[in-house]
């Protein structure tokens, strides 16, 4: 409930002029991404279980109530608004990309066919929650990419957004590709790994190096991570080295990284400790990465925090919500088609067919329109709400997650290249060609 | 209660290691940024209320220490340390800039001195508030500023990341001088004037542009704002003009806003609609508004969203939460200072002095200590908790804004250029700069 009025006034406004219209047809928007944020060359879908979350609690409760009939632009509207407003929940159905699936532009991510007003009202929170998850799932698995197999954890909640959306973010991450997080709320939540060592000013509060590490190590006497670059490194290093099995693992923060990193090993191989872990992080992206381990910089796991939680180099999705189909109450269909400027919309509810070579990679989309027959390849859309109500079990983040996995594994390597990619072929059907032509309008 | 795990795990990792080792000094740390963002002269700070709201409902329930106890990292820790955590609250002191204020790169925009264990907890949640809202604070301002007194409406809630960070920005947009937004939740909870007017969909959804526009202003017929380029942009405001004077505005959204508002404008003037304003939205950023006022496009208001909610071009603050001074039980302090690779931290509790020339403008800031008696000019970092109690009432969103409104009026114009600004002078008092040689180490 606590979630309904994070939405844009005008999803209000619209359906009081619906409602004074008398008119109440079943409408199908559709979410797509026009374009593929820079050097992107697909996304990874994300957000879909807070989406039918927020949907299965769909509705206004009397203190909200009382806010909108506050609000001076709702104010002069007669009960029977308000009356409608708190009788509402979502009846609609829905279809969407499971979590975790690949997605290139034009393609729909969510197909929402509902009454009119309600398809309306949940845009904002729909396209909020998928923008922002599918931006940093794509980042991260990015990120992932780059380190080839070496885990990366996520650190960026203190750059996120807000605190709210530091939990998103590392669930995002997560699905992408990450192998833990450090924010601890996500862990509870969604039962994601949580991971984290100390800070330079754990150090700095002791009066020596050594007062600090030891005291970790007695504290975390199995598994223990020392931070060694707030001095002297290499004395950092050395000191860490001599504590003994406990020490798992060393991190680096700060300075050149892969020159740290080599000496570091070095010194730890020489002192017998080839068993520590070398951990490294500060201002981190795919490309920092993808550097470093072109140098052979001896890293078994990377920290990555600001650039992949708010998807630095391109921070947001351009996801938008349109209207496709309209299906008034005599039955009759109509195919909105928008023509101002450069922003024309593809009408029709549609499906997306998958298509796989004998090796299991990916060869192309085709776009067709959801009630064609006899397409070949997968149909990749899954319905997820049948009104109002869920179609089987919530999906384990897991799964998800593992989803990411396998569908960037039969992408071929053209299309997941950091910089660059070449475009994946997505074509539209005939028929849904067709319908375009036939509802253009000027 | 609900947010004291939105934090990183090291946070409790550290405390754990604090405990172990049997000290429990009072630490100060102080936030702070490095450096400015691209193309940044200035920051508005923003996010105190929520930090301070946050300190004062400080504690873990049974819940959440349930889940840390789960957890594997802290699994191996006895019961001391999570009976520690179930008795913890705030009991520290703050100073901070009031929201609103003015501030540049090195000086404190906040400082908590607290038991280690407490002030350390605090960390993530006080970054990722301060740093998220500060950000949009002042991308805000920069929009403002460009809009040369015409008002501007957040749009951007879809974009945000996510729903939550949407009310955040939301905020943080009009403390920085938006006129409203479109975010019911950031109205509701934070009393900001909340604004909107349809979506293309709308108009998509009736069989007729006309019927729409009807419908729409017999049900808002104090106060309409139509969107008028669904289809074709002249046609749109002509039905627009002719619905009498419930229509107030009209609103452009796409192509090329220049020439289209200035086609629109002549066309309403022509039929005897000077009173109908002009707004304006779609993909607006600061320099894009500058651009269009310099070619004096006829624009009266604008909406703005993804590149104000994200800011887009330098979409991250980074603010960092550093140790600067230690007071053992014994009353005897020490000052850190960290001195790995670039990232020096000047030790000790600091305060700012600001100087202002006759004509109230501001000249320089200088940092002190913050027991430095006898300087000059301004001290502008207040005291907002005294031993984990709030001193003194909560403080208006609209006072913050109003600080910021007039805060800006009193900086020089060549620091608050949209490219290139001067830096504002900061420098450094004699004592606090000979505390940081006095604590070099290495």
């Amino acid at each position: 409930m606590a979630n309904v009025l994070k939405t844009d006034l005008y999803e209000l406004s619209m359906v009081a002029a619906y409602l004074e219209s008398g008119r109440n047809p079943v409408a199908t928007f559709e979410m797509f991404v026009r374009r593929l944020p820079r050097h992107r060359g697909y996304l990874v879908v994300a957000g879909l279980a807070q989406v039918l979350e927020y949907l299965q609690g769909f509705g206004f409760d009397q203190d909200e109530l009382t806010y909108l009939r506050s609000v001076p632009a709702l104010s002069g509207l007669d009960d029977f608004f308000f009356d409608r407003l708190a009788q509402m929940r979502f009846e609609g159905d829905v279809w969407a990309l499971p979590e975790g699936t690949l997605a290139f532009a034009g393609e729909p991510l969510l197909r929402v066919t509902a009454p009119l007003a309600q398809a309306q009202l949940v845009e904002t929170f729909l396209l909020a929650t998928v923008n922002f998850q599918t931006l940093v799932a794509t980042k991260a698995a990015r990120v992932v990419e780059a380190a080839r197999s070496r885990p990366v954890v996520d650190f960026g909640s203190r750059r996120a957004h807000g605190p709210d959306a530091g939990v998103l973010a590392a669930r995002a991450a997560y699905l992408g590709g990450c192998a833990a997080s450090s924010n601890l709320e996500a862990g509870r939540r969604f039962g994601i790994p949580v991971s984290g060592t100390m800070a330079h000013s754990f150090v700095m509060s002791f009066e020596k190096e050594s007062d600090a590490f030891q005291h970790y190590v007695q504290t975390f006497d199995s598994d223990a991570t020392l931070l060694v670059d707030t001095y002297d490194t290499k004395n950092g290093a050395r000191l860490a080295a001599r504590l003994g099995p406990a020490v798992k693992a060393v991190r680096l923060d700060s300075g050149n990284l892969v020159m740290q990193a080599r000496i570091v090993r070095e010194l730890l191989d020489e002192m017998g400790r080839q068993d520590v872990k070398l951990l490294v992080s500060g201002n981190l992206n795919e490309q920092r990465i993808e550097h470093m381990l072109g140098k052979k910089a001896p890293v078994d796991g990377f920290g990555v925090g600001t650039e992949m939680v708010t998807s630095q180099d391109s921070p947001s999705l351009d996801g938008v919500y349109k209207l496709v189909e309209i299906e008034e109450e005599d039955g009759s269909k109509s195919y909105p088609v928008k023509l101002s400027a450069s922003k024309a919309t593809r009408p029709g509810a549609k499906n997306i067919i998958r298509r796989f070579d004998r090796r299991n990679k990916m060869l192309s989309d085709l776009v067709v329109l959801a009630d064609e027959k006899s397409v070949e390849g997968q149909q990749i859309m899954v319905q997820k709400m049948r009104r109002g109500k869920m179609i089987g079990p919530d999906e384990s983040l897991e799964k998800a997650r593992e989803r990411t996995r396998k569908g960037l594994s039969a992408l071929p390597p053209r299309f997941r290249r950091l910089r660059r990619p070449e475009t994946y072929p997505v074509r539209h059907s005939q028929a849904l060609s067709k319908l375009f032509e036939d509802n253009r309008r000027g």
